[in-house]
Parts: structure tokens; C-alpha cells; sequence
């Protein structure tokens, strides 16, 4: 499956600089990584790789009980095989310290959100520790896809002090990831933030990735109008429109917080 | 004790103002944010007060085993001759179940500071919690005399989602509360994160609130030279050095997550 959106693979290069060049002037002496079996993390440590050596990059694994073996297993094995220092926390004896401090059920589904937001956030604060400890910066994994559409957790996935990928589209990502070795089954695995069980990326997002895609780099590149958007992209008004309302209804994911002197 | 930074305290106006637009926009039904019983957080919870009401302001009181009995009171008070409902939620289960994970002593000094970050990061979540369930935006308390230098920590404290008084000086905060009915006491109590038993904001800044915010004015808001800000505000030489330094290398902590397409 080629990526619609061009993409020079070498362009790697530019993702790569940018890393060696912040990690290199904060002064850290390394970086951290959550690493969830998935494209974008799995991409992301091959970059980081890349730019400042295995030795100097720690990666995160931080299941729940409902985190599919196959992920975990492709966690280990691509740190394995890129030389990466990995370590395993199981976060489910905080966020069942937070569901008893809340009186959280499980179960109920207005909760869901609610508490996929708190399981992002526990990672953070892990990622965090990690980083005080041994002077490393935190390195994101979130993509341009849901970027835009404010698919990720404020200050939980979407906390961090680098962005490597934050401006490649999913299909990018996934061109880029097998380009670059990561493996088929991992470069195109079924998107899924694992947030709950069952969870699906494309129960979600308002389309497929190949399509988001499209409809995101006509809106925000291209600055089309809706319907031709739509037309170009070769899906109903509707799911523009949707994509075009998420990205305005989430515009405060992606700045710093309001201030008045920035009013 | 008067400012020594002038202030219109009827300016009180701007920062009301700005907050009841903010939330009008973001189609919220109210604002939380976390009481200490500091100035800082009692001088926001009355601007949120008066922007927007009483009824739609969530205050969250979230001591450990540490926090002194006295500033809960003052949080409590406070909130009440407000008319601000609040929870209070104790979070040691929570900080004691990351700290059995991370095999954590807490009497290590080495881990002072990742452990004072868990706290705030703790306290960031269960903001976020109630903001989702209620439908509120998570109101920050920092001020500029610590947001200049990086006083607060990154995702925690700094986790909001709009900032009302991080534009005023410490010693303009402390005005503005007393001027807006906070009681004396808590305006000018000295300042302390407790964030471990016995933490004292003074032990952490290069020099107390009162000439720290001089320094800050002349370096950032009147670009003076070293030397002459030193002059100004009747402080060493390597105070002011020091200040210039922790502006610079806390830059990451007051902006956006660096991306490549910003690079």
C-alpha cells in the first residue's frame, strides 16, 4: 500500500537532524521512549537510533492486563534487535489506586474517556521519572493524523519534550517505518490506542487513515474548500466537515496554554 | 508591603475578562482548579469567581500526609466564603502505588525532585478527571515570577489549560489577592510548593520573591544588561546570572513541544 501523500523516504534525514540537534543543545544525555508494539513508537525509536546511538536511548514498555501479548512481544523484539535498553510497568496497580480513590467503575461507559486519559497520563509520568532520573529528554510518538484531530491525550501521550514524527501523516509513518526496517506487521498493524479493550484507532477517527490523510492534507496543506476536499478525497461532506470541526474544536491540544499576555 | 512593580490594580479587569471569554469559547460549562491554600491558587479561584460565578467553579483540595493542617484550612475557608464547592482528595494511595513500582525510597534525597514531580503530575490527573466528567477547563496557578525561571513542573503544575495570572510578578499577585479580599495571611504567607515535608519555595529560588521579581523585570521586561540589573535591584552579581541561566535552560518548559516543521 503506497503512501497518497509524497514523502521523500530520504527525507529522514531532516527528522533525524532534528533530533540530534535537541537532544544535543538541552544538554541531556539521552532520551526516553514509550514503546507500545505500535507504527508510530516503532518508528520513532528507529529514528532515535539514527540520531544519537542505541546506548543512549531507554525505552519504556508499559502495559495493561488488556494489552494484546503480540504487542508487547513486538515491543521487545524491535528494542532487541536495535540494541535498545528496554523496561516493563505494568500501570495497572496505579490506575486501579486512582479508580479506588474515584470510586471509578470500570466498566461504566461515560468513564471511558475519562479513564483512558488517566492510563495516557500514568505513562507520562513514568516517562518523566525515567527522564529526571537519568537526564533524558521524553520523545513523543504522536503523528500528523491525529495531530490535527486532537487524537491523543493533553499532557499524557501528547506530553513530551520532542515531537520526531508530529508532522508525517499515518501513511507516511507506516512507508517510513518499513523503509527503514521496521517490520511489515508492524508498520501496517491495525492503528489502536489500547486504552480500553477492544480499542480501535478506527472506531474513532471519522475515516479510515488513507482517507484521513487525504482529507487532512487537502483541508491544512492545500487549504481546499470543503467540497472539493471531499471530492479529491472521494468521501461524503460529512466526514470533512467532521475532520474540519475536530480540528478547530481541539486547537488548544496542539498551543501552549491561554495566557493573557498572549490574549 | 507594597509592590515595588507597578501595578493598576483595577488591571483585575483584564485577567476577568480574558477568563470568561476563554471559557465562553471553549463551550465549557465551568473551570476546576486545584486549592492549596497559597496565594497564587486563592488569587485565581476569586478571579474565576467573579468572571464566571461561583456555581460553575470546581475547586479540588489535594494534600499528602505533609501538607500543613493550617493551609488546608485556609484552602477550605476560602472556598466557602466564595461559595465554591470543593472535593478533597488525599493523594498518597496514589503516589505511594507509583512509588512501589518504581521501588522508590522516599527519604532519598536523589530522588527529591522526580518524586516532587510525580506529586504535581498526580495532581495534574485527577484535575483532568473532573474537568472530562463535568465538561470544565483545568484553570493553572503559576505566576511569572516562577514561570521565568522554570519553577514549577512541566505537565504538573504547569498542566492547565489556560493560565490567568502567569503575566503578574509574585509581589503583584500578593497586591491583587489582598486588593480582591483574600485574607492577609494567605497573601502574604511564604510561598512553598510542599512538595516534601518542610519544602520552602525560598530554599529553591536564587533569592526571595521580593528582589527575584526586580531582576526578572529588568532582564525580561526592560532587557537591562547583567550588571545593571544587579544594580537595580541591590543584589550579587551571580544572583542575576543565576536568573538568566534557569530562563534559559527551562525555555522548553514554557513552549510548545519542539517539532520538526517548527525547526
Amino acid at each position: 500500500m503506497a503512501a497518497k501523500i509524497p514523502l521523500d523516504l530520504d527525507a529522514a534525514a531532516d527528522e533525524i537532524a532534528f533530533m540530534r540537534t535537541t537532544v544535543g543543545a538541552s544538554g541531556a544525555s539521552g532520551v526516553v521512549v514509550g514503546l507500545s508494539g505500535g507504527v508510530d513508537s516503532s518508528l520513532v525509536v528507529v529514528l532515535c537510533v539514527r540520531a544519537i546511538g542505541a546506548q543512549k536511548v531507554l525505552g519504556l514498555i508499559m502495559p495493561t492486563a488488556f494489552t494484546p501479548e503480540s504487542d508487547l512481544d513486538d515491543a521487545r523484539e524491535l528494542a532487541s534487535s536495535l540494541g535498545v535498553r528496554t523496561r516493563e510497568i505494568r500501570i495497572d496497580p496505579i490506575a486501579e489506586a486512582f479508580a479506588k480513590t474515584l470510586g471509578i467503575e470500570h466498566e461504566a461507559m461515560s468513564q471511558r474517556i475519562p479513564v483512558a486519559n488517566i492510563l495516557a497520563r500514568i505513562r507520562m509520568v513514568f516517562l518523566y521519572y525515567y527522564a529526571n532520573l537519568n537526564n533524558l529528554l521524553v520523545v513523543g510518538t504522536g503523528d500528523r493524523s491525529e495531530d490535527l484531530i486532537g487524537y491523543f491525550t493533553k499532557y499524557g501521550d501528547g506530553g513530551a519534550d520532542l515531537l520526531p514524527i508530529s508532522h508525517l501523516y499515518k501513511t507516511q509513518v507506516r512507508a517510513l517505518a518499513e523503509r527503514l526496517g521496521v517490520p511489515h506487521r508492524i508498520a501496517y498493524k491495525p492503528s489502536s490506542p489500547q486504552l480500553y479493550p477492544g480499542h480501535k484507532a478506527t472506531d474513532e477517527i471519522p475515516t479510515d487513515y488513507d482517507k484521513l490523510d487525504i482529507v487532512e492534507a487537502c483541508l491544512f496543506d492545500q487549504h481546499m474548500p470543503i467540497e472539493k476536499a471531499a471530492h479529491v478525497a472521494g468521501v461524503p461532506l460529512g466526514v470533512v466537515t467532521e475532520v474540519a470541526r475536530r480540528y478547530e474544536s481541539t486547537r488548544h491540544k496542539r498551543e501552549y496554554p491561554a495566557m493573557v499576555r498572549c490574549w
